[in-house]
């Protein structure tokens, strides 16, 4: 007997940023996080098989056989929490293809293991609603639960220990202000990054300023819903290079350094700057994840000028424009291929 | 009747910095600050002239004739103040020369407040000592009061309005410990750089997490300062960097950000940090203040690693090794030259 789904689902960016966790184990964060969901421009495609006929669990990525170790470890281990809650005993057969445009530097775990948790939970008919799939992604890859929803989206950092009550809730759908966008500006990247869970250990550790960090995050949070549901986009605009500065600041008080952003980052960052103040207002905005690529959120109606600018700046490789999505979905098309039952 | 004096002095490099003002027109900082004073291999000599035949004040820099403005103007301000406290009504005549290398993007507003006001005082015949100079070359250029003497030097920074009680302390002279040297890379710099005067108000007037930046560096003077005395290379050299990081943090959370450092100061401290990994302890330590150029202390018999490990980093354009300085002196070669007069 064979049990099957397949899901879709695509990554957020984040406009107020998850960089440390109080909970390493289950990912629970220092403060809460917000996030825009992407459209389907980039996005994961998840096949969950459980099967009789399976000898051993197996994970393929983009048609290979993928190593159980890293995010990969993590989201089995999620896997195998939802199988228990399945009384599920069978193998497990998993397929995931990402169409993200060859060398975004986008993550796909936020994607994946969103797609995953769903397919899965889809496949043994497990009754669990978006708020649960959060939890259950959060769990995998900690940002990748503010995938669970579509338009904007702020994850809870919750206070109980267990991490019941640290999940994603959406503030607005992608109908409520869909004139806002993400330019993606994909920077050439001469220094392999700092791996992010590494990363933010050694920040929460050694950065003397983390602490302060953490509330004006939090804060940062709350502002950046309000902005959202008021539809300020000068005021979210200010908020979200403010943010991305205040995590860039404790990422570079880390010891040793993790400085993610370079030279060409830095022009960007100018350029965004320069844009705005010739414009009169905050038309447009940056935010850097951990690594040089920019996210440069914007309105529809200033994407000309956006993309003018930075089709001026030397370095940067592609420019992916991405708009709001409406959060993961099932699909009927199986990713899994007959050569890979083992 | 003509009074005349010359005087030589160097810039430091500041291992705990100052960034941030209590009050900018006394210029006082918001934390101690504490520096090594470098040698003569970098330094300013200024002669300052009074006499009758003089129709009007003139300042000239290498040669030629200045505006007065910017440091400068401060600079004539605090010798306005001197000149009061003498009760002298002559005109001045100041030439100022630096013996820095070319292009070594070493700022010679250190070393030229301090013989400035050396040298002016001198002509003056005004009994002042070291703490009182340093008090004059602050109001002309902050950190110009560590220049007021050799070896290791501290910036109190009072809490007197009148800032009667900032002035610098030596904490150790040049013979202390005087394997500690600086050795300076100079890096390539694309883009120019927010002035340190408008960049500090900047930081304080918006980033959010200065307040916190304030008691580290204060606690960072303080561990700096034992360290010394105690001749501990190692807890020196750790806490050079994490405060480095810290200002450059600060930096990065200022509203634009102030990003000083670039692909080739990342390369630096990433070497560093590799270089020291690979010895087993801290050898070396990187320190940068508002710019891109590295200053590297380390110890005597370990420049020679340092050395080659910098040569292996593409986009240096000079190295420059500075051992410590004994402060600024008095000199009988004027660098006034007749043309000069006005």
């Amino acid at each position: 007997m064979e049990d099957i789904a397949t899901a879709i689902a695509t990554p957020n960016i984040a406009l107020v940023k998850y960089w440390g966790k109080r909970n390493d184990r289950l990912i629970l964060p220092e403060n809460d996080s917000v996030s825009i969901t992407l459209d389907e421009s980039v996005k994961t495609t998840t096949t969950v098989l459980f099967s009789d006929r399976l000898s051993r669990d197996a994970f393929y990525i983009d048609g290979s056989e993928s190593k159980i170790e890293g995010v990969t470890a993590t989201a089995m281990d999620v896997l195998m929490q939802i199988k228990k809650m399945a009384n599920e005993k069978r193998h497990v057969l998993i397929a995931s293809e990402n169409t993200f445009p060859s060398g975004t530097g986008l993550a796909s775990s936020a994607s994946g293991s969103m797609a995953l948790v769903y397919a899965a939970c889809s496949a043994l008919k497990l009754e669990i609603d978006a708020k649960g799939l959060s939890m259950l992604a959060r769990q995998a890859s900690g940002s990748a639960c503010r995938s669970a929803y579509g338009g904007f989206v702020r994850w809870l950092k919750g206070s109980n220990d267990d991490g019941s009550d640290s999940y994603a809730k959406q503030i607005a759908d992608e109908k409520h202000w869909n004139e806002v966008i993400d330019i993606i500006a994909i920077v050439d990247q001469k220094k392999k990054k700092v791996a992010s869970r590494e990363g933010q250990a050694l920040t929460k550790e050694t950065s003397k300023l983390y602490a302060l960090r953490k509330e004006i995050a939090q804060e940062h949070a709350d502002a950046a819903e309000n902005a959202i549901i008021e539809k300020d986009f000068e005021r979210l605009a200010m908020l979200i290079m403010t943010e991305s500065n205040n995590m860039h600041a404790v990422m570079t008080d880390t010891f040793p350094p993790l400085l993610y952003l370079n030279d060409v980052s830095k022009s960007i960052i100018y350029a965004i700057h320069e844009l705005n103040e010739s414009s009169g207002s905050a038309i447009a905005a940056y935010t850097f994840d951990a690594g040089p690529n920019a996210h440069i959120i914007t309105k529809k109606q200033n994407v000309h000028e956006v993309t003018e600018m930075l089709e001026g700046i030397e370095g940067i490789r592609n420019i992916i424009e991405c708009r709001q999505g409406s959060g993961p979905r099932l699909s009927d098309a199986s990713v899994i291929k007959d050569e890979m039952y083992v």
